[in-house]
């Protein structure tokens, strides 16, 4: 048995990261689509292969803790972490895919104010999922993620406000609203990942 | 015990049969629902009674769970399960509500294709439910049914970029999106359930 | 032992008894918020406050079943119970904060009789919370907030009706529909925690 336990608990850690590095790959994906000049036809189809790869490392995690006997931590808090990174995924792809769908006439420039805080979000999720093992330093982790979902929670609520001010056309607020939507709701699940990774950290305590 | 346990057992795989044959008549009344000349308020009436009927078997469900102490599979699969089946027929009995509702003066004919992907998820998992008790030919399921989800998608997403092509008036394009999305979301349940079902046989193997 | 059960016991009802009075505050805000001539300003800025309170609460349960070795009830119907009563908040909290950005040219009558649903099953759910420690006289609650919550369903699916009725100016139909879409969801939510301590009730029994 004991020969059974590290590999198991070290490849839980590593398809976490692994499933957090589809995520900045997926963030770098969403912020070329709102690039000037963008050729969305091919960065969607990127996308798609992101979102692909990223389900990929989700069945795996789903199929490595329903295959272990000892876990890490709690099955809940591993189901949460996955679906929960699996949800980021794809609620940027679905971003992604609204763009190409809807065609909006413009794409008021405060997107991309939302897609930076994507990819900050991204990246210190990628950086923390490691940490996951020895349980380190992981507040700074949680508590920047939680200022930043503040700060594009502010932001979301402004492009509503300018959405609906009156100098936008009712479709182009139907497809924005659908669009800084599904950002609003990228950036909600990656607090939802810092709190769940809170609660373990609590647990471990 | 030894006599208990079995008629709990079947119980729940009879319960969960029960569950998505409700769902197979929930999808033909959204059938009817959007063929040419429909009494929708007979129609939506009759859905309406077929959503109390399987809300009941849910709470039977729950009921049995919660008093039984042996499961014949985990608690959270079997909740899962419940709800996720439940949730297929309550975004059945929405849609067909919104076009009660709504009034939409079209209703594009793309909108058949989904529900019959609906009414072929339906006819599956009406399958699939009583094979969960010898856990046999399972896959087949759950495969086709993501083969179908995909379908679904896609011609879910050609809808969206048809809706806001310009050609529908944006009363419409409200009207619509919402119908579209209850039968998008009643396609991804069934999905979820087929994914609930693949993890319960991962366990059992 | 025996001394650390009750205070943990008796502060899992206190905790949950704090949120639904949080929320029956939040109730009362939503109301305000509706007033003619109410100052939009301050009173979205006191439900922040109510929304940052009960979060707080939340938080003190999480923590608290996290930390406790013997809960008084099961741990999935603990979060279950306290992120049911703080997703009333987020959108109560939501309906106040669109009222204030989309600034609606008008707000039928119709939502408030949405809001007195909520304030009743508000005050309903905090009357309830601590008779989950006896589990005395909670069949009358639950079974008013699912009347109310079928009550609250049919003027929601009538206010649809009339905004979609084509007496409404698109941005306007927008605007409204995702305010009585939150107060909606409050009111779904209320019924899902009625639910929950049903099913306490019958595992307790």
């Amino acid at each position: 048995m004991g020969l059974k336990f590290r590999p198991v608990d070290s490849s839980f850690y590593e398809l976490f990261a692994q499933s957090a590095r589809h995520i900045v790959v997926g963030a770098g994906l969403l912020a070329e689509m709102l690039a000037d000049g963008a050729d969305r036809e091919a960065v969607a189809s990127r996308m798609r292969d992101a979102e692909h790869a990223a389900d990929e490392t989700t069945h795996a995690i789903i199929k490595q803790v329903n295959q272990t006997f000892v876990t890490p931590f709690d099955r809940e808090d591993i189901y949460a972490l996955a679906s929960g990174l699996d949800d980021i995924m794809d609620m940027m792809d679905e971003a992604v895919d609204l763009i190409l769908l809807y065609e909006p006439s413009v794409l008021p420039s405060e997107l991309s104010n939302q897609v930076e805080v994507i990819q900050r979000c991204a990246e210190l999720t990628a950086e923390a999922m490691p940490r996951l093992k020895s349980m380190s330093d992981l507040s700074e982790y949680w508590i920047e993620i939680n200022r930043l979902e503040n700060q594009g929670d502010k932001s979301f609520r402004r492009i509503l406000a300018s959405l609906f001010s009156g100098k936008y056309q009712p479709m182009d607020v139907l497809k924005l609203k659908d669009i800084v939507t599904s950002l609003e709701g990228a950036i909600d699940c990656f607090e939802k990942i810092a709190n769940t990774v809170e609660q373990i950290a609590v647990k471990e305590s």
